[in-house]
């Protein structure tokens, strides 16, 4: 089976057992939840997505021997997370963008004060979910720890924050990588991680699974400065070629567009060889590697 | 020993310690977290403050036989938690206030894309800090959960959100007191079950330091309230008539001053009754009551 299809496999199989255990977390409030937060956060959290990094989570528990489903706590954790660093990157204070996801951002949708506070309670429900969820309770922590951390001020926000800066904060590809590693990377390691440590993996596994997120998580992250440069908002679902408008860095200003693709490849080549030590059972990372690089939105 | 003494000596005995912590916390990042969030999180948290919340952890812990700086972790996570919701809260799309604790706020300071960040980051710092040294793993995935629970969207969050819509959401003295347990309240239960789940202790302990809780919560709410009605600028250290301005659902516009200070004098009664079953130890706690309907700021 091509390696490809390993992956196509894996989504279509997990993608709805995903779906659907956001949706009984959202449920799960009942009337002790404001009805218009509870939307703002619905709306957010179960607008149509790929859900890479949920299956991420998924996907690496498989390869440390683990089952996928073991981790769907904390697959939905991330995907909060990862919901609402969406939601306040869009408001008009960040990046001020108006679609998300081929529909109105939160903030168009819900009003600004809404879409912070909904962005807000989905980053303390990740942390709620595997502390309750994830057993034993040491995994729990080694989970909040990880995700805590790629967050954090070290993590996603840090990198948010010189990303603010734009041209102004740095130059040259190291910069790039440093703030991309922290911006995008970080949330895709923490979500292998997290995988890895609910299946007990040892410290090699969890260590190629560290090798293999970065490097995918930059080669996302190249994938989505090429698209934002290429696409057109239809094909995209939200605005293109904001990049250049805020003079942001980005590998296609930085490189070129050709060494910015080659760079990517590159990347993807030695996520693969990372997790050369996990056998068939790590088939849908590879095969996850790859679309990376040819996905189209 | 006045009772009244028994808080002002024991903040005064711990309040150093919590600050030092706090700073050390702020500064264990090193170059690794953008100075330019760093130092928007540090004028925040490290920003003169009564450090109530804190100081209730570690009086809560101590009146469940422990030690007080036993619950210094999760005192620290409590104040940033507490930060990060102060920052959220004066961003203009919420309260819009431009001064707080005497200082311009964290987004006049610092802008408020950085704010926003700095707000973000304190929340995921909190739990990676409760997952980190909170000794054993049961004991700090109870406070996290106790910790996200209150912060989340059937608390803090929740309580916000239905503020937003002010006297159009409802009116009365229930739905007045459900938002303000949500909105103030929650987080100062959940620092006093901190401290007491680090305690270890007994399930009667932890209901009765909810139940006081809860009830110091809403009085220091309705004081906040008062203080608003009442003093000026200058003695706040923040705007006043605020919630006027705003239509704000208040003790003071519901009930008028007097009632408004009846209930809160018939909380803190309650409160200090709920705490009974503790002898000494818990004196700390029930200056720290009286205290709540006395402060000036």
């Amino acid at each position: 089976m091509a390696e490809n299809d390993a992956f196509t496999d894996f989504a279509e199989k997990f993608r709805p057992h995903i779906d659907a255990a956001l949706e009984a977390y959202m449920r799960s409030f009942g009337d002790s939840c404001p009805s218009a937060l509870q939307e703002a956060m619905r709306y957010s959290l179960l607008a149509p997505g790929k859900r890479i990094r949920p299956l991420l989570a998924m996907a690496a528990a498989e390869a440390c021997g683990g089952s996928a489903m073991q981790a769907l706590p904390a697959a939905c954790a991330v995907e909060m997370v990862h919901a609402y660093s969406l939601i306040h990157d869009d408001l008009p204070c960040m990046d001020d963008d108006a679609m998300r996801r081929g529909r109105p951002s939160c903030h168009i949708a819900f009003g600004e004060a809404e879409a912070l506070l909904a962005g807000d309670a989905l980053l303390a429900l990740a942390f709620d979910v595997l502390a309750k969820d994830v057993q034993p309770a040491d995994s729990a922590t080694a989970c909040i720890r990880t995700l805590a951390t790629a967050s954090g001020p070290t993590g996603m926000v840090g990198g948010q924050s010189d990303d603010l800066r734009g041209v102004k904060g740095g130059s040259g590809t190291e910069y790039l990588e440093s703030i991309d590693r922290r911006k995008t990377g970080a949330l895709l390691e923490a979500a292998l991680l997290c995988g890895g440590i609910i299946a007990a993996g040892t410290s090699e596994q969890l260590a190629a699974l560290e090798q293999y997120g970065w490097r995918i998580g930059l080669a996302f992250q190249i994938r989505d400065d090429l698209l934002d440069t290429q696409s057109t908002p239809e094909t995209l679902g939200k605005a293109t070629g904001k990049d250049a408008a805020l003079s942001k860095l980005t590998y296609p200003s930085l490189l070129g567009e050709q060494a910015g693709a080659k760079r990517m490849h590159d990347l993807v080549h030695e996520a693969s060889d990372a997790i050369a030590l996990f056998r068939d059972s790590a088939n849908p990372l590879r095969a996850l590697a790859k679309f990376t690089v040819e996905r189209q939105s």
